[in-house]
């Protein structure tokens, strides 16, 4: 049973990087960080002495280069991943890519064809796939406990939106952050979505609208199966990270409720009140960022197909690119008209 | 201050115009119920006898002579509202009339044509502005509470189908069912929709599919002032009656949940639970009946506008025939295509 | 099936003697109150028009003269209840009695003989056993959801505490406030308590200290069966009508929470909230004001027991001796040591 | 800024130990445990094993003879407690010591002496007041949010009693169970219980009673500012760990609910359900035992006094004594008479 952890090299030192290395250090005695690289190399050095990574590599080629090292974890900046995930199936390293793999699908493809021929295991960081919450509701799906589903509810809004600056580089809205919404969907539902409606406006900044975005987002997702399905996003609750799904099904609904750092209520002279939910994606999802990685070395190590896998990266990305177009032309739009599915 | 109850009789002797009498009997001491009628004499009886009315007239036309009737209550069938509405006025009685005013826009013009001629109050039976969850989820939009509105849900699913008998005459799920939801998102958001995206499928009986209707349906409104929202319905919540709303704003958002029959919680071996929602149309909203006859009978005494008018009961029709071009042609519908607004 | 409604009378036109006479007015179509009469016939005679009572007695005794008049409703003020009782009884009257029968135990019994020599029914107005939650909860307790009971609380808290003028003559808060609690507690649990120990203090204002008074209890009572519970009164909750129990036992527990005006909750940018708890007795009891008069009527028409009878009435007043013997001697004292129990 | 870790010695590798050194090894970085030591030298070497622990001692001498050591943790068996204590001062280390310091006063009094001779830190393991709930209750009390407080609540019951065998050896259930409520009680009301009522009987094993034990007990404490609290105590509640309190005062109450492994919520078509409260100490409270450690640790880094002291490691205790007696003599007992305080 005993066996040797899993010896993991870590592409990138910013923050999801951090995240990870702490994981693995703190978290995770089945695996053990033995390398780590950044661009910026101070970066890099900070993170390996705070974790105590052995060595720092001056390159993503000379840490994919190192024998020792088992898997990967990519954690560069977007439009890397691609190139990035070539590179380390051909050097047959096992991958653990934060999402997105790419922008544009030609570049996805190029990467999930070098992980088919290499045959090394791929998972996408979606993350709240091992929350606690989502996963309790994808179980009561999955084991039948609500039926068979036919609507869905995603809510998914962010305290705050990015700074501008990013928004313009972003991709947008739909790419950036209901990525996340779109694989929450086909996780909850484990079925494809056939067509997509979107409506957006900007609501919350006119500066994100000037950048040639939204910031306020409802879509409705046509799923094969039959299951209709919504996403309402927004860049800015002034109350918090705002993170709810709902299923009604043939035999009952289950719903999601926000997490809260305490359960405590007050009861005033004026009203009834507590503390605001979570409001830091880091927080609210930090046993996720575990499980992920967990179940991503228990993959490895058993040799099993990964949770989520590349299909589940690429298709958030088909879902965004319907979107836009429905955004554009105002109807619905199906996946199949933007990418072969 | 003291004045002599309202005058009111009723026409339709079924089961809204049966809580309307009750709310009269028992409730409203401003008002006095003088007469009724119904198609079918015997039912009119019943509800005199239980109710204590002393006239059972013959007809509508014999009750609409009655001089010492001041309103009338329209009970009865959908079929008959528009023509009973043009009596009524010609009779010179303020009118309550359940919804819809009619099926089809000529005979709602016509209606309240009649109306505004004869310079009679009308107003119609939209029940649900007068329950105290949607009135409070209201008053939080309209005094600023969220802020300005910019995304909105409404939850709207029955316990069980109606029999397939009545699908089958009720005008579709739009016209019979979301018709109800149409009034809440202008009650809530106190704007106009310009266009409606409405998705919809049989989840619940092939048999309502067989009909020529659908079960299961999720609509996108766009509000001229940019909010969108959306409608869930289902013919079908094996858990009871679901009925919740919820607006987001600049400043916060108001979410309104299911009503219980009681408070009590149990912990058990297995679970934490508690008793369902409440199920039936007629205890959820019990308050609201009687609340919305108050608010016409004062809107009578102190010669003020009705609280839902003419173009009140207007306008969800007409946002029902967008919804149904919409599910038809698979696209949003602007309201300005199916009707002049 | 169909019977002529029962025939009322009411004694004292005040403020709980208004309550039913409009719930007979308007809630209770199986009675009719035929008779009132109070000591200020002002009142009397303006509640008589307001539920259109046909007859206003000069004195009890006229009323309980009458005899078209089935069953009395005792609605007048405390010091009267016991000779009432004894002349209605004497009368031939089926009796409602506002609790408590009487602050002094002899004049308790005094009453209870007389209604037993005429074989009437007597109900006493612990209005709290209809409330739907405690309803809810007596029933787990009964039918064996949860089991074997071991533990019991209640929070019983006003929103203010009542004139201080009241407070002189109230007979002190367990006779005034935990009396109601008193009842609570052998309700929830069926079964009889032993021996009570009393803590209080003057937490919410001096002037009821200097009245010989306390504003704050926290009683732990042993029954006989095993169960140990508490129940915890303040004259003043900032925050409403405080009015909750749990109750613990081998297979689970049960709690009963507050009852609030809607279910709507705002999130802001400094918290999340909702509306105050129901602030008034008469709100958050309204339906159990009802209940227990139908209750009553029901009993008279099917000649079965009462369902607060005569000792449900006696009881609570033992208890209260205890529990001031108790806070005066700082121990637990048995309900056998103040009276023949 | 920054500091060399903490060297912290281990003294006992049971349940509490590992605990103490996972938080250590994995969520602690700035200490580090150097030495591990236990009776039973294997379980002291598969500690060290996981957690990487560099020196296995021999016994709690020779870690404490060990320089490098700044600290030490006394997890080992209770009736050592007060030695080791006395041992670690002489030794010039700081302490961090589970509770109870012992079950005897003397022996306490001891251990304190000990300590306050030899100037060094002592920390009691009272974890419970660094969990997010208890710490937002205790600071709405401090800070005044709810005003003056005057009732305080608390429930605390096990998801299930200890092997009869544990209970036999534990000092009773006050000495055992209780002394975590009467520190949660001390620290929520920020004063000293001037006297204590105890009730308790045999409701979940009879076993617990032959072994002269109670396992259902309701304790009332009268506390020196005149708030008076109870404590609810339950070997065994089925639903879990059930662990809440309250505290009303003059400006409101707080409640501090259960915490669950999630928040979804099940609408079936028999009632409206989710999952069982956390069930494992372990589970419920591991954020306070990292808290509670690193409090610890960063008192000695910082020089200030530690968050829970000597003598909050004694009144428990002492609390403790009076239940047992007023449990005895069935009356409320004061501090005072069973120990110098």
């Amino acid at each position: 049973m005993k066996q040797d952890p899993l010896h993991i090299g870590i592409i990138g030192a910013g923050r999801i990087g951090r995240v990870h290395a702490e994981s693995i250090a703190f978290r995770l005695p089945q695996a053990r960080a033995v390398a780590i690289t950044d661009a910026n190399r101070a970066s890099a050095e900070e993170v390996a002495a705070l974790y105590g990574i052995p060595t720092v590599a001056a390159s993503s080629a000379e840490l994919l280069a190192n024998p020792e090292i088992d898997a990967v974890l990519v954690c560069s900046s977007t439009d890397t991943h691609a190139q990035l995930i070539v590179d380390a199936a051909l050097a047959g390293k096992h991958i653990f890519c934060e999402k997105p793999i790419a922008l544009e699908l030609n570049e996805i493809d190029r990467a999930l064809g070098a992980v088919e021929k290499a045959g090394v295991k791929l998972q996408i960081g979606f993350n709240r796939r091992f929350d606690a919450n989502f996963a309790r509701v994808h179980a009561a799906v999955a084991n039948g406990e609500i039926g068979t589903p036919s609507l869905m509810h995603i809510i998914s809004r962010d305290p705050a939106p990015p700074p501008i600056e990013y928004v313009k580089v972003s991709g947008g809205m739909f790419r950036d952050m209901t990525i996340h919404d779109f694989d929450m969907a086909r996780f909850l539902i484990g079925d494809e979505v056939e067509s997509i409606y979107a409506a957006g406006s900007v609501r919350v900044d006119p500066a994100i609208g000037e950048a040639g975005d939204i910031d306020t987002a409802l879509l409705v997702l046509h799923f094969r199966n039959g299951v209709i399905g919504t996403i309402d996003n927004s860049r800015k609750a002034v109350y918090g990270y705002d993170q709810r799904v709902e299923v009604l099904g043939s035999a009952g609904k289950i719903s999601a409720e926000n997490c809260y750092p305490n359960q405590a209520v007050v009861s005033s002279a004026t009203n009834v009140y507590r503390d605001l939910p979570l409001n830091f994606f880091m927080d609210r999802y930090a046993a996720s960022f575990t499980n992920e990685l967990g179940s991503f070395v228990q993959a490895i190590r058993d040799d099993t197909p990964t949770t989520v896998n590349g299909l589940d990266g690429r298709m958030p990305v088909v879902m965004a690119m319907a979107a836009r177009l429905s955004l554009a032309e105002r109807r619905p739009v199906a996946l199949r008209e933007v990418a072969a599915v």
